[in-house]
């Protein structure tokens, strides 16, 4: 298994062409936040915005959108009571993140159940957090069910920890080894982040390595959440690969680190303002 | 075309008399913000604020005043379902914005209808994002109607992006040289900043310039709402000509380009937040 | 007439007996904040709570309490319709601060009457804003209407500006000379801080002083809603006179030209937030 | 009486295995923040947060999520309406708070009574604020009684300034010596963190110390509010002790001290910002 390096990141974070616009960096729709979790989606959004995506548009719940607002007001708001808007912002998105902050709901199961529907071959779909779970559930351990529900497995991104992998894969925390998890990774067709104290990528495109990166500090809740903004705004700018995913977890928690050395407690929104600043640090190679 | 310079914020940013007050510095209003773009208005609002207004009130959906007020407790805020109140504040501007997060609905028509009607010929009116777009449809690619409807083109500015250039004017994107863009504002009687990877300033009173500044760190939703904004500011603050719309143009990019080389990433409340220190490093020639 | 100096801030910010606490530094209660103007009274409380006072309740329109605590969470929020709340925050106030963003309505109008009338002769009274242009309206120019409709002048600020000050003087911006203002503020027995280019403070207790400070810079909606905000908590912790509304003053110009040495505009909310720093530097003399 | 110094910080802080997630760090329920009383939950939790807790969940008023999610979103929010979600949030806590903001309703009664009901014997319960008085009123003066509400005192924390220990113990505030309130406190088998301008810690464990910081500075509503969401913090990441309960209250006016260095005023949300920081430099020792 290969170890990610700083190499990485200056493999995938490339100087962005002088004559170019928001249309080049990707619409970004995130789905999640609902009440009790509106901070969930929040972060995820700011690290998506942070992280260059050139349009994030959120989809969650209305008493989210004030907060959203005031922490970030480049980010655009849908109501996710709004069935018909919401249908319409998904249509025209490149990169899709549903979990942050989801809950479950029957609302939530239909509106999971509608963007593996309607999602076209070419929209990577990111899934974190309880959409993971909820899948799980509908796949009821079925891989061949998962891979149909999931339509077109190879654009898809999984971010479980391991207990969500234990519900996705079947494969109990303990005997969740690299090769039981790439070999399950490899059978499912999607590209899977399973987070662990060192956390491994098994990317649809075979590309697999190993993130030597990561603290206890991060241990807050929201550190995933804003692990899969980031995700979101790579597929939205740099070439879709594995290559492109590892480089967003890498850089996720090599900033973490950086922050650690003086902070006890690293909160996941201090990361997502530190990105423009690291991104430029390692856009030359 | 002359290439602006430095030398443009040494003409128009000059110091304030000591005897001075905010009544000097202009009452700006500011209309947009429906619901899922509640930000852009924010965005507006807070460049207008810092670039040194003296007054800002937006009109805006309900919604979004909470967040305003957050973010800028200097900005004052009017519900633009109440018509009353909206028509008294547009009666005292001293210049006016309308687009920014914007939409399109029948209510956003009759607003910029209404704007249009009641203006007066003083009345620097900058007219952005939708804004243009709904403006282009309503005058139907007919010259003369658009100029009726602005009513006093002179004092009107438009802020269009490529296709909505090609909206307004009805010149492809391909064929948008500084010889036609210049032609056909010349035609319109209008000031126009034609923004591209080098935005180019088309001025009413025959000045014309291009902006050699600008970087794609900036390729983030938000980023034309700044600079709304800070134009609408230097029109109430400054001399009411293509220099000082010029000067706005300039300094936002400056100080992107400034950010971009720490940042691979410049988001637009960033520029903001810079402006009046920028501001006071112009201010002596 | 005496010029201010830093002295007056070595006499005022005394260095806090180790053994006190928030009930030391006093009770206030700003009141203010219609909808459109509710960034005014949230400029207000921050300063009053960054200024030091112990306790800061704001009356106000309740759309401003998600934005106030969002801002400052040190403060505390009663919603202005609630008649038996806010009566009761009033009789247990030691400064009461009525007029940021205060609008003119009936039921301000009401709020303002039910204040003076219950105030008690040692809660001072600064009144700004709207509300002294009310209570001109309401004493007619009847200098002895204007005391009964005080109570109790002597612990009454007002910070009219020159417009404000001619409403309830009588005395035309022209004719607003030293000797006049002062005449007119002796005869109403209440302290008058006379805002123009060079600030004047003319006491109830006979403390009169010109502010050399203050800068074109502060030209924004908010400078004098801080400076209520700054001379309330002034009230509240330091003695009641002439000398500590004038330190406040001076205070906030200082802070402000500071600021101008590297900014063009200098917002009301960095004022605030310079306080503490400086109210330390002052401390010992 | 023992005087706490830093090495009581050494002892408590250690550094997190490398192998932990935010399981390892606690589950909080904090509860309070009565409409008016908003920003005083929002303290606790973002102290909480900061301070390093795993995960934070906040019990409140529907109105204070907005501003919780914005100035923290790594906070959940439970609206305290919702009865069954605040049981189901308290059933899984590891540590409770109740009393910042909390006010003084029959509902906020039957809250606290709710949550002594259901308390678990190794759940922690860290009672503030309005939530003492309450106790202090249903017990009255009957220390048996007292005991029988609290259920199991060993696992409650006391955190009364000198007016709510009287009502609580019955020791008139002037013969609150530390003799006194030892006795009281052994009897009640709770663990008291005596306020005044020297705290005083007398925990159930038997661990007693007196604490030399705390600064006058920290005279502004919402430091109680604070510490509350630092002890609540510690004692969900550290050992369950006096000793972790000393640190925390040493930790917090630590830091105030130093603030106030160069701050007249120190807001208590300036202390939480700054705990990161702190707990690293005690890290090692």
């Amino acid at each position: 298994m290969e170890q990610l390096t700083d190499a990485i990141l200056h493999q995938v974070i490339t100087p962005r062409p002088a004559d170019s616009h928001k249309g080049n960096y990707g619409r970004c729709v995130l789905i999640g936040g609902a009440r009790q979790y509106g901070g969930a989606i929040l972060m995820a959004a700011e690290a998506c915005v942070q992280a260059g995506a050139g349009l994030t548009t959120v989809v969650t719940a209305k008493e989210n959108h004030g907060p959203l607002h005031t922490r970030r007001p480049e980010a655009m708001a849908v109501d996710w009571l709004d069935f018909a808007l919401t249908e319409s912002v998904i249509e025209t998105a490149d990169v899709l993140l549903i979990g942050p902050g989801l809950g479950d709901s029957e609302r939530v199961r239909k509106l999971l159940a509608f963007v593996l529907q309607k999602r076209q071959p070419d929209q990577w779909l990111v899934i974190d957090g309880s959409a993971i779970t909820i899948l799980a559930e509908a796949a009821g351990g079925n891989l061949i069910k998962l891979r149909q529900l999931l339509g077109f497995p190879e654009t898809v991104v999984f971010t479980p920890h391991q207990m969500e992998w234990q519900r996705l894969s079947g494969i109990p925390i303990t005997q969740q080894t690299s090769r039981a998890t790439k070999a399950f990774t490899k059978e499912l067709g999607a590209t899977v982040i399973a987070k662990s104290h060192r956390t491994t990528i098994f990317a649809a495109d075979g590309f697999c390595a190993r993130n030597p990166h990561g603290t206890p500090a991060m241990a807050t809740g929201g550190t995933g959440d804003t692990l899969a903004g980031i995700i979101t705004a790579f597929l939205a700018q740099f070439p879709q690969n594995g290559k492109t995913i590892a480089a967003a977890v890498y850089l996720h928690s090599l900033i973490a680190d950086d922050l650690a050395e003086s902070r006890y407690v690293v909160l996941p929104t201090e990361i997502s303002g530190a990105l423009p600043l690291w991104m430029k640090h390692f856009e030359y190679d």
